[in-house]
């Protein structure tokens, strides 16, 4: 056999180039973020019996057109310039339509990065709705061992909330920062094995000003929220999504989460799971916490969540303002501030879910966007997800 | 929550207790050779449609005796004895019964080590009855870059046959050593990520003996073996796995395989399946390369395989030929040379896939056994295997 392989043909790269250096990249995100348990060691939870139906055409949506600050495009033209993997669309809770790149088969299941973390959160909402885990405790009343960390003085309600006062910067250069050994711990980079996310965790330190005050995105805390659903339920995050969640929702494909060298959850942002499963999550939350006609999550905590909750000042505090002038972030998801009511879940490189109460659709989209943040082209998803839910 | 997790209560020890420097010792092996995932990234191969049946008991099979060397037990007593996991018996291709561990739910996967080389080798049966692969070529029609190693002048039969002539021993306290490599370049052991496994696989050398004469079970041969095939056929194991055995043997659940830092198959022995499933390939091979109605693999090949080909004298130079003094090793399979004509594929800790032809019966065993290699218990186990393929 001499000549391209058939990986090489259908991808446009060799496999082998595909390693902890480079998953993240472009093109090679293209198939690794489908097959992230190929990278990095992962938990699969199985999906609830009965599989998933048949890919549906979204038809000439397509070529409908949306219109942009710098302009207007057609919903397919669109699609490809966000680098769209795979697109699920919902409304009234009725199947719409699906969308896959050629190099996405339709059922295979993408990694959501941060939306993880709104996913995590469901978990803490339920074990809340039990009585098993109180939002407004100390951190270290689940992990004692938090007290010479940054957490010693926080409350479960900050973590939930990004207010943590955490001395955490995306230090790219620096292989002994902190940033650096928060991506070895996870394993999503080359070098880990030696200090577990859990112990990463609770070397990090505070910043002067008080918690609570200001929106400050850091991806650690959604990884503590892990480890604090994990001692509130004496579970294992795997086992909290299946008995909890997965099967409940009914969802038809397995999700798998990557785990550390000591299996902890990578609840920040190692999820994957099909845009059907996303958008099946989205839809319970839309119709207040019930899913299949069983309730899953309190209905008084998804209100709060999507529509009620959070602190508006925070939110104007942070970085994040621009893109939901309106907003608040409570609970791990994104409330837009929209006339819609729109809420959403959001991961680097691409993943949103949108949920539009007003027209009662959820879209979930997959990416494979090249650079993890693009703060210009997420002011046109926006624009795009407001217009599609009012379009279909 | 304090005390216990349910993972503490259910398995004895804790998650985190469970690591690549723990995972394939006991009691950890209860655990981790079902989660296989959770500790070395793998590649996941999709079951054919329609899922897996109910359990079925063994009943009274149980409480029935076998004799041993050292006296008789009953089959229920030998299984614990022997750290039975799963098991599953068919006879003339009709399901007996299953067996399971309270630690292992039926439906599991479990890892299947050395066993993985006998399915590898069924993939190169059928790229054999393709025209693609031929087990006369020198390993370098192949792989040119292995000219300057051990398989400079190998042939692919010496490889299938572990007839190779290589300079390799399980070296454990020597970090440095060759094992110490092959171990992590598989990411099996810590420290994995810097040598590949067909890097590593390429700096072996050989032993003056010529190839050909003597039976070496060395497991990096069995690795190559897939890289041969991935060469032969211009794509991944995984991908031939799914196309040319998996969908056609109706395999009920996922199989999957380690894979290295740059996606290649631990096919040495990184594969696991549940016990149905690795029935169904016994039972494939029994009915001499067919199942459902359709052909998988050449008759011609099965027959050489299980039963015509493979030396004698090789294997009588060996050091395994005390299990089977009339035996051989053929195509990564082993015929016991007994009357009854039986072969089988056996990994470590106790893994055992056992075919008897003349009483139509086929075993599926998987262990957790301490000891990767117990030559005592081993004698036992093909003493229960003959005997229970009598009893049902």
């Amino acid at each position: 056999m001499t000549g391209k392989t058939a990986f090489e043909t259908q991808y446009g790269f060799a496999r082998k180039d595909v390693r902890l250096e480079t998953w993240r990249l472009s093109p090679f995100n293209r198939w690794s973020f489908q097959n992230v348990g190929e990278l990095v060691p992962s938990v699969h939870v199985a999906a609830a019996p009965g599989g998933e139906g048949q890919a549906k055409s979204v038809g000439t949506l397509l070529e409908e057109k949306v219109s942009f600050a710098g302009g207007s495009e057609t919903v397919g033209s669109f699609l490809k310039r966000s680098d769209t993997d795979g697109l699920t669309i919902l409304k009234g809770g009725k199947l719409v339509g699906d969308w896959s790149a050629p190099h996405m088969p339709f059922g295979a299941r993408h990694i959501i990065f941060s939306i993880s973390k709104s996913v995590t959160a469901i978990l803490a909402g339920i074990l809340q709705g039990e009585g098993l885990f109180d939002p407004n405790a100390p951190v270290t009343h689940y992990i004692p061992e938090a007290k010479s960390s940054a957490y010693s003085d926080a409350s479960v309600r900050n973590v939930l909330d990004m207010t943590v006062s955490l001395d955490f910067e995306e230090a790219y250069l620096d292989p002994q920062s902190a940033f650096a050994r928060y991506r070895r711990s996870t394993l999503w980079n080359p070098g880990g094995g030696s200090e577990s996310l859990a112990a990463f965790l609770l070397t990090l330190q505070r910043l002067a000003e008080p918690h609570g005050q200001t929106y400050r995105y850091r991806s650690p805390n959604s990884d503590m929220l892990g480890i604090l659903v994990e001692r509130a339920s004496g579970k294992r995050v795997s086992q909290l999504l299946s008995e909890k969640l997965w099967l409940p929702l009914g969802a038809a494909s397995e999700i798998s989460v990557t785990v550390d060298m000591e299996g902890t959850a990578r609840t920040a942002g190692g999820m994957s799971m099909t845009p059907r499963d996303l958008a099946r999550i989205g839809e319970m939350m839309r119709q207040g916490g019930t899913a299949n006609g069983r309730r899953i999550v309190p209905e008084a905590w998804v209100r709060d969540t999507v529509a009620t909750g959070g602190s508006f000042e925070a939110w104007q505090r942070g970085t994040m303002a621009f893109l939901f002038p309106k907003g608040r972030y409570r609970n791990k998801w994104y409330q837009t501030g929209h006339d819609s009511g729109a809420f959403c879940g959001i991961g680097i490189h691409g993943q949103w879910l949108y949920v539009n109460p007003k027209t009662e659709v959820v879209i979930a989209k997959m990416s494979s966007q090249p650079e993890p943040v693009d703060d210009r082209l997420d002011l046109d998803l926006v624009s795009f997800f407001e217009a599609l839910s009012t379009m279909v």
